[in-house]
């Protein structure tokens, strides 16, 4: 149990790597160029500050998965785990927050202050803006999934879940 | 030194319930009212879904941490209380970042979406915002501490920091 127990908590934790690499890779390589009033054209992630944060956390994000798998399973150091996996996941949840907040304003636009949507003008780059954002909400479930069970491991050290 | 210990964690947990509703206040009563090539033009917080966003996580957050005060303070409970403070922290931090990503984009603008500054034309609202967005990262800072207290709290018992 205790073995199947371990594989499982590899495998979410290689889960999480794989969605937060999927994240960065699928908002780096988003560009798209388009002619708008004949005028070439091209949205790119670096335009926005909030898309650099996203990707930047989400790099950081899997550095720090692919550091944690080769950690010693020690209790001392599950605790520093259990804290860096609260840290991370705040800062995920800050970048994967920003970034959607400036894809609602480029898919809706706010008519109050102005500022129209660009999905209309740039499909291909919505949609990869969106995957990476699903990919980067993926990543966020596996580390909560991570965090909660390593304080229930913490509270009931002998207990089989 | 143990009441010492309370009474610091209660001035805490009050300070960031001040937080919280300083930032939900200044928030919702930031509106302006300003003239735009004569045309009259209103800036308020509900015109921007991270702004409402923003307001009701701090809302949540105010009432959440008003129910925690009057919490006995036993053992089981402050477990809960542990991942209640994990979760609240989380939604304060999203509702943070994503009025932060907006609030950048009021004061930069940017203009490869074409999406012009209006903190030029709507100074006092842009101030409501910055300081709403201040009160709420003092919440979190507060919100951090009470985390990390609980974790060390469940961890060593017998500590009496």
């Amino acid at each position: 149990m205790n073995k199947m127990k371990k594989t499982i908590l590899i495998l979410i934790r290689v889960l999480s790597i794989g969605a937060t690499v999927s994240a960065a890779i699928v908002m780096a390589t988003g560009h798209e160029n388009t002619n708008i009033l004949s005028i070439p054209t091209q949205a790119n992630y670096s335009d926005t500050p909030a898309f650099k944060y996203f990707l930047i956390a989400n790099i950081i994000g899997s550095v720090y998965g692919f550091t944690v798998c080769f950690l010693p399973q020690e209790s001392s150091l599950l605790r520093l785990v259990l804290i860096s996996d609260v840290v991370m996941s705040v800062v995920l949840t800050s970048s994967l927050s920003a970034a959607m907040a400036i894809a609602e304003l480029g898919k809706k636009g706010n008519s109050h202050a102005g500022w129209q949507p660009i999905c209309g003008q740039f499909h291909n780059y919505c949609d990869h803006v969106a995957a990476a954002l699903a990919a980067a909400f993926i990543a966020l479930i596996f580390y909560t999934s991570l965090i909660f069970h390593s304080i229930h491991t913490l509270l009931y050290p002998m207990s089989l879940l």
